[in-house]
């Protein structure tokens, strides 16, 4: 039973530690998978502040033709409480990063490597497409909260590095959200909602 | 030349009394459509905190079947600063409120009449639908930035009044950023994402 | 004695939870009767969202002739974390809900039946009194900190339900802090504070 | 014309320096009683940060026989966007600092000199009364938002200096907020929510 | 076990009970030692937001010839999540509080008695130094993050009280963060950084 | 005189845009450098968001052999009120880049090729000193407001790229801030802060 207890203590800790808010109070809080709250400082050591492998490229054979490899606070505890992380994103020839939002987080994407076409969609009534071309060296800002995505528009993969303004900035692609959720939306909602009929819908929420 | 620098401050304070931020320096800053910053609070009546008519039913003879009318900041100029907001939705039988956001805002929903399946999605990977039929007086939240909808699934019309946690919460409808982005978001990338042939994707973007 | 741990855990966690900060870092941070911080995700559902009976008037047969239905975390644990509550209010003929101050919250009151005179005062050194007739459909702002109040101003019954930017606004009303805290102020302090001879003042704290 | 414009953008500009957040997005962002915003950082001077007088003792000839000289954002314009301010106190033998609220800070009282006492008051539904008799050097804190009070119960003057943790903490003093409210809240509803007689009201609102 | 499992929370709780944020979602949460979060409000008696001593001179006979006494969360555990702290800091003839930063924190600085050369330094590329010479009575900024320091420059003892934008300001002393890491930066960084000879930066970092 | 006072405007605003928060009130609020506040949403197009020539190197001639290449709000202006930055650091061999404060950001680096040798120090009493040796692809994170450093230990060039959480993080180099503020801090200040004497802070003041 006190194992149990303490089993219980260490799993409750592991969800606490990473909703404890941003405000800082202390040097740094990092998250520890066998406490509540912070790591005992004592036993912080550099490696919880070091991620390494970011060079690799990640594996793009897939159908959309890319991947994303995040450093968030799960990957870096050192990250806890800190509201910033980063990620790699390897895009295969014409590969793209499909719509999707980060509903904590602004994006800012730089790119190593390649040619990516890019851009983001304003809220109602306008929903503005702002749409940039960009080649090693560039920069682009997605606002927090809207949707947008990338695509490799160059002959060979391409590469980018994501800075983002939350230690867990969420993602919430569109196809699954809309199309892929567990367990589905009604299909006569997004039949009307998409104006499709409910045909499609059914291939659609099948694909996702 | 005068009259001109005039309406230029003039302009330019419109769209900055509505980016100042929600700290509270002041009991309270009303939007002033003829300054910078707050209205001087000697002019300010008990009026710029009011507004009236949220018991009208909105039209609903649209596609959709719904109408959302709110009451932000935009409409109601005592609210700014104030991180909160209200809105009105109607709904005719079987209208929907189709799959949203809101990027700047948790959603808590009331039903003054009617019934209502309503639902959210939860961010990626796990894309779960939290799903509920609502009747007079259930109350339900959607959390910042999720996707979520409601549907009428009474016989009647149905009424519910939203409380935002934002003085201009945003409005993110999926499919209108999508497939009615202007301009169009590449349909290339669109048949990618959602897995279809382009003549579908051109019917989408015919229809937002 | 591992059971007392256990208990023990359960009952700090309860208190944790209503205290940790609304930077969302997750999704959504449930409140968990029985674990520290958020409920095991897993273990959410769509009722942990809802809550019911918000059409249902609450009983106005009391001194003030009023009553609040409150709709905060610790009856919707879906609200935590997330900066917004939402309340019923009901008032008999001539009910009024008494000065108080929310130390956490913006109020937006809409009138769904009724007329309600409502007022807030701004602080020191003006003390201006903001005052309106309200009828069903209108809207008013009380912001946040600010000494307000509503009275039951038509022939029958009132109904408003109240927006707050806060998951527990908190509510200080004006009579009850002052006159009867527990133990009592000192007497001598409010009478000289009220300009009241210690009879009155006592007599005011027999009644609170 | 033009000289019009420019009062007309000075006057506002000193309305809105005292709004902007306190997110620090520079060095300081001094109150420029001539500009928009931030006074030119090229004319910023020690001076901007610097405030004297605070060893003077305040005026307590009046009824209540204490006296607040507040440093705020207003009286030391460096303060501005940082979220602290201070004030020192003064008490005659038996003054009262009466019953108030800060809506927009916590109060950090420090005892120069004399026997002071103190307490707060929490919110319902328990009103508990947190009391403390001080001497020089004691230190005591009031939260936020909650109604709190200063008694000399000494037999010579006495001085304390508060700590707040805003630039302008504002301050509701109960007594001018609902008897000193201007114009009147109606007596009616002050009558039923103190439980007193109108006669006694109306004695009370001519009073403050 | 159990035992084992019980000290667990209560070592965990002490950390825990520091990071949480700052946005008040009750009328306080006073850290408590033996649980997670707030202490239980039940226990909570006026103690709890009391500190005395700040009367009492701290001891100068040391090589700076200063002394800060912190009344900061850890000292006043009524403090937690309210956002304040002061200190008392007295300075011996000719002593100084070296140069250091405050890295959640602007300051606020009171003189109670003597004079006082103080001063901060802006970031790059301007680095400018404002500085002023205080004496008693006077009130200076010193703005979040800023190097700064102060110098007794009087005949006698002189003594402060600052003010702090934080429950656990941080103190950085620039002279022990550079030369006495624990373990040491390289000598080579700091010769570099420094241009001087690793002599003389060997002698400094066998100072601190 | 009309002209000056758009010029008037104009100026201002530039102060201004920069200081506004970074709660997200709209879509998104890009600087203007001819108005307040925001520029026109009409007038904002992709280039706003965007950055070019982040892959060319900086120049490493000068005594410290690096080069940060920032990406802030001022080169960036879509970064406005999004909380987030990024720059390029490029370091010739045994280059460094000197310990120095973000007051308002942590920063998450990696490391695009080379090696480098990094590390932050923590604040009192432990000062403890946190090191690692980086590779290409490797992350390390300097929390908020502590003062860190890099060194290049590899045979080549290096270059990093850093996130940072703030859109003007702020850069206090400890060299510059110290010995080379303008005016110089009291030369006595120093000799007793850095036990040395006072040839060698002239030395010092003279080099920064």
């Amino acid at each position: 039973m006190a194992n149990l207890s303490l089993l219980l203590v260490a799993i409750l800790a592991l969800s606490l530690s990473s909703v404890i808010e941003a405000t800082i109070l202390k040097d740094f809080c990092v998250t520890d998978p066998n406490s509540l709250g912070c790591k005992d400082p004592k036993l912080v050591e550099a490696n919880d502040f070091y991620f390494s492998g970011l060079h690799i490229a990640g594996n793009t054979t897939n159908p959309a033709g890319s991947k994303v490899t995040p450093v968030f606070a799960t990957q870096l505890p050192g990250l806890n409480t800190l509201d910033i992380s980063i990620a790699r994103v390897d895009y295969a020839p014409w590969g793209i990063n499909p719509p999707h939002t980060h509903p904590r987080a602004t994006e800012v994407l730089t790119v190593l490597d390649g040619s990516l076409e890019v851009g983001f969609i304003t809220s109602n009534p306008e929903n503005r497409h702002f749409r940039k071309v960009l080649q090693k060296g560039d920069v682009f800002v997605f606002p927090i909260g809207l949707v947008h995505y990338q695509r490799n528009v160059g002959y060979g993969n391409a590469v980018a590095i994501a800075a983002l303004s939350s230690q867990n900035p969420g993602v919430i692609t569109i196809g699954n959200a809309v199309f892929g959720a567990t367990p589905d939306i009604s299909s006569d909602i997004l039949a009307k909602a998409f104006q499709l009929d409910n045909t499609v819908i059914s291939y659609l929420q099948s694909k996702f």
